[in-house]
């Protein structure tokens, strides 16, 4: 596997196992953590790490796809919170040159219906 | 670049310039593209392209983020419809043997409003 799948399969093994020594030690001290969907943006490994260690629920996760090169990688992962519908979460990485995470760019995807008109290509599941 | 790079851009260069044999050329005949916020699927070459060129609008589009090793890539790409706000489209790609598009499956996230609990982790843009 390629460096940034390793170290994008650390981080999430450890915040699966609410690891948070483990996961602190795949981030950059100045690591950025961004949701583009709602604007927010976490600065810094201590609050990245706060803000998976605070995150409520009796969560957990696994990953489903991982696409990754030497200093990037790509994910999705199933998000289980018992008593609601499974998620996926999708995830964008970027190292720094010491192989630890710089950048992370989080986005959740929600059910939406179809618009009309593309009945006569599409199967449903 | 990693081949799976070279195809997902041929691929989505060809969708922006709405040059539809271009775009089959980067297809497997048997092509599976799925969207699994709506649970469709479209099968084959020729309903993927049909799916993509009856698309309504005048719509454009440009990758922002590449991801890719030699099999698999994942993208996100900016889509622009006048008069409407730019989405953000986040797809994976898995290549045949041939190097051609096997599977895509493809994800448009909405924005949405933060719970409520973190304000003291995040900023917001």
């Amino acid at each position: 596997m390629s460096r940034a799948g390793d170290v994008v399969t650390a981080f999430w093994t450890a915040v699966d196992a609410r690891d948070w020594g483990a996961v602190a030690a795949t981030l950059a001290d100045d690591v950025v953590y961004v949701v583009p969907q709602t604007r927010e943006r976490v600065v810094g490994r201590d609050a990245v790490v706060r803000f998976n260690a605070e995150f409520p629920g009796d969560w957990n996760l696994s990953i489903t796809t991982l696409v990754a090169d030497d200093a990037r990688a790509a994910t999705t992962i199933r998000f289980v919170l018992p008593g609601e519908d499974d998620q996926t979460g999708i995830a964008f990485f970027t190292l720094d040159g010491t192989g630890r995470i710089a950048r992370m760019e989080d986005w959740w995807p929600e059910p939406y219906e179809p618009p009309p008109g593309r009945e006569h290509l599409v199967e449903r599941d």
